[in-house]
């Protein structure tokens, strides 16, 4: 550990050495007075590095981003309430889509606190908890550092809360306690998540057995994977039983890619009503249904339609199982796999749920792009390792029903659906992409009324040189809230920009980008096969030119269904 | 009221007629699904228009803007979670210092929330009320809309909340809402602040004899101007007790401009050991110092170095005063001030403190532009009812040094200090300038580290066309930052950007715009004399090329006070 010497470490670099330790290589951040000393100790430091972003909203996207793709930690750094306060939703969208950000915020000194001064950036009533109530309803835990003596401790144990929950932290750091020495003998011990529950083992063992049952006796056995499989890291072992058993496997929109989408055993992605007919009937005919890591959200299940009734479903979470209709806490997923796969035996041919063919991409469409032909072209475009995101809206809708390739990560706000995020999370994905072992592009799909939230930050995906592959689809304004609602009003109209000028604009180096504006198939296909374009050895802003009132099929659907809700 | 009809009226709209009564005729913000029903009506109505804005951050402070300027309330709508939440910096920023704004959010229906469903927006966890508890530490008050029997008089409470604290307040209405017919009864009797405190006459009484026996006895008796004066509307009538008694003013930086700045009597701008040398000297030879609204920031105050012992001052302030050491609860100067100014007396000549003159602008300077003669030659660019904005950073220093003149409004955060805050809230003071009864130019100072964080913003000014004059201070990074820690740092560094192609990009109509870049005093000189500039029919961007560790006497001291005390 770099910052070690003779057995202590200031506090600051204690904190940067548990974020090293949890896989943070860089981390995304605005300066301000009072986070300035902890920047200080980043730029100083051997192993980890800084990305200055344009604003802090953008920076806390950048971080859930940086943490989807690496599947470890992201980290994210303000300054004392302005800082912190513009954060707020990027923390709450990673706490509501559990991903693991520490939020790091440089607060004024404890004498300063101490004093209750009214300095500038707090609500000039002397008080300074009030951010920090705020962070508490979006955070796994928070931690208020004020004593030397026994910082170390509080930021293992918030650090903990991030991983045993997997949702994010809130940990502010005093201007003059950055640089006090503490002991770093703590860092010795490697951080894991608290647990707390007493052991469960006949629990567990009970349900494994029963379980095991179910896949030997269920005339047709499905298995569902969802987002907290990715998030808690228990889809190698997921992937093992569907080895093992050769049951075929679903996954859900926030799940997608979540294991190889080539795997002979895939059976689709499955969203309730809004699948793909193919897919639904298929998951429907299940009679034993092993559900894990699912979050059921409106966009998730498609509004809720997702056919899992109690009698036929084991749901197993990261700190509980719902077996048919009952509920057994602390029993979490990351023990239960490993006891499973040992215990399953192969099912018969007969037991297994037919899958269908991911429905061909036929040939090069014509004229101008459409929704309805774009996805299945884009699924040609795909590599393996690929970093796929797309913005909530036509985008993420989109990208559902192309086939992503082996090792391929999907990234999108399904639950949380803050417009704007991809502009920021993306940053942080190529920034992650660029500390792959292997090769991976990264490439994002969003709309012009997002991009225009969180426009800035391509301008530092221009100065720190990452090479994201952008699709800009420009369609005239919001599109998914026409489908919803108001399809002719004005408010969902936006300003017309000049897209591929904005990279020149910004400052990137002439030879650090292309730009390109695309109206027909005939020229998106084009582009697509041109080998310099693929390679993604720069920037590739792609103009995308396609209709204001066209959607992916499963939007339109969801769209229909969320406006018959809020009436 | 025209949404009004055979005495009823949809809750929705009566939202609207309470919003238009206390002084909105534009409301900004970004629709979201459960806003949409709401900004219909907003759409459809005669008297109020929305301005849909690229981000919800950038929605609140055009809103906090649009306050300054009117000097009545801004209204800001966003929906449900994601949106709202990006406004909290906005809200919290008028909390801080004392803006009128209300946060319109657009929330799930009725039904839907008493399913406690997993909706997007939410946190995952069924829970509908964090948000509410997040904007409840960042407003006066909150309402959150259920019944639509009770819902009128909640609205009216949570509006008068506002108005009684000048803060910022929270409505949230459920989509199913917006529809529902209710009585329009209630809109007849216009709103006015709750009043929380029985009536004070005795001591009231008591405080103006005593006051009024200072102004007379005392050697040399002031008047100190600050922010709150101009938050509750008390500016006129403490003009009224400065003209009847003849005693010299002065303002602090929050308060400056309140007054006219070429008063015979106006003293100058006072920030403690900050102030310009003769100012200082001119306060502190006080033996009475009458102060009205202050706020004791750090910002304001000079890092505290205020002179006014106890007992030598009296504070007047919207729910308490401060006589000597002595604080009277619930007496306020609305009430005060006017019985004030009925019993106090003329000064004699001798108890008058003499007013230095404004230091002169001698000329104009040559060469490359510099801090120290860039504000003087801007005070000879002001014109009579400007307003003037000013970004947190050496713009927000700089200006407190120019004179403004008679009728001119500035705006700066000088307690809250959100960078970024000034691209946004440009917008808003510049929408407000379209609806003055006086011709009002808008004029913005922003230094380029700060634009970045909010530019899309300049989109907006453009799609609407209102024609603020920009002066953006290119000094190569976060300039103010750099003088409190870390000049040479990596992280005080920003992307170049090419600042006067942005309008272009960002689809400004060719005439409705122009932009200047400029590098010498003479080059500025000239611009500024050119009556089509000066005119401001249009858009002007000028780019000011000056020193990266270039900053205003006055930032200097500043910064080097905070850096000390956060050490």
């Amino acid at each position: 550990m770099a910052s070690v010497q003779n057995g202590q470490v200031t506090l600051g670099n204690y904190l940067l050495e548990r974020l090293i330790q949890l896989g943070v290589k860089q981390a995304f951040g605005v300066p301000g007075d009072f986070n300035m000393p902890f920047l200080d100790l980043i730029e100083d430091h051997p192993n980890i590095g800084y990305v200055g972003c344009c604003n802090e909203l953008n920076a806390g996207y950048a971080a859930d981003g940086y943490a989807r793709v690496t599947g470890k930690v992201g980290a994210v750094i303000t300054t004392f309430g302005v800082g912190e306060l513009s954060a707020t939703n990027a923390i709450a969208g990673a706490h509501s889509e559990r991903v693991q950000v520490v939020h790091i915020v440089g607060v004024p000194s404890t004498v300063l606190q101490g004093h209750q001064a009214v300095l500038h950036h707090t609500l000039g009533d002397a008080k300074f908890d009030a951010f920090l109530h705020i962070a508490q309803h979006i955070t796994a835990a928070t931690a208020t550092l004020f004593h030397a003596e026994t910082a170390a401790a509080e930021i293992d144990q918030c650090l903990a809360a991030m991983l045993l929950k997997a949702r994010p932290c809130y940990i502010t750091i005093p201007t003059d306690l950055v640089n006090v020495e503490i002991s770093a003998k703590s860092l010795e011990t490697p951080l894991r998540p608290t647990i707390d529950h007493p052991s469960k083992e006949p629990t567990e063992a009970f349900l494994v057995n029963r379980i095991a049952h179910l896949f030997e006796t269920a005339k047709k056995p499905v298995v569902l994977i969802d987002a907290c499989s990715l998030r808690f890291h228990v889809v190698d072992i997921a992937q093992k039983l569907i080895e093992k058993t050769g049951v075929t496997f679903f996954t859900s929109p926030m799940g997608k890619a979540a294991l190889n989408e080539s795997h002979p055993n895939f059976g689709g992605i499955y969203i309730g009503d809004i699948s793909m007919p193919a897919v639904k009937e298929a998951f429907e005919t299940a009679d034993f249904i092993l559900a894990i890591g699912t979050m059921k959200s409106d966009f998730n299940s498609g509004s809720f339609t997702w056919r899992m009734p109690g009698e036929r479903t084991v749901e197993l979470h990261s700190d509980h199982v719902v077996f048919q209709y009952g509920r057994f806490e602390g029993v979490t997923f990351q023990t239960i796999l490993p006891l499973l796969v040992e215990q399953v035996t192969p099912l018969k041919e007969s037991q297994k749920v037919a899958v269908h063919p991911w429905p061909k991409y036929l040939g090069t469409p014509t004229g101008p792009i459409t929704q309805e032909g774009l996805w299945p072209l884009t699924s040609t475009f795909f590599k393996e390792n690929d970093i796929v995101f797309a913005e909530t809206g036509t985008s993420a809708f989109g990208v559902l029903e192309t086939k992503l390739p082996k090792g391929a990560i999907f990234g999108a706000q399904i639950l949380w659906g803050s417009i704007g995020w991809a502009g920021g999370s993306i940053l942080g994905a190529a920034v992650a992409a660029e500390e792959s072992v292997v090769p991976r592009r990264t490439i994002l799909f969003m709309g012009d009324g997002s991009w225009q939230l969180t426009i800035q930050e391509l301008s530092t995906m221009a100065r720190y040189k990452v090479k994201p592959i952008i699709f800009l689809l420009n369609n005239d304004g919001y599109t998914i809230e026409r489908f919803i609602h108001g399809p002719n009003r004005h408010y969902n109209d936006i300003q017309a920009w000049k897209w591929t000028s904005l990279l020149d604009v910004f400052g990137a180096a002439e030879d650090s980008y292309a730009t390109h504006q695309v109206k027909t198939f005939e020229e998106l296909s084009a582009l697509m096969k041109e080998p310099s374009f693929a390679a993604a050895d720069k920037i590739q802003f792609v103009e995308i030119f396609i209709g204001k009132m066209d959607a992916p099929r499963a939007l339109k659907l969801q769209a229909s269904l969320t406006a018959k809700v809020n009436a």
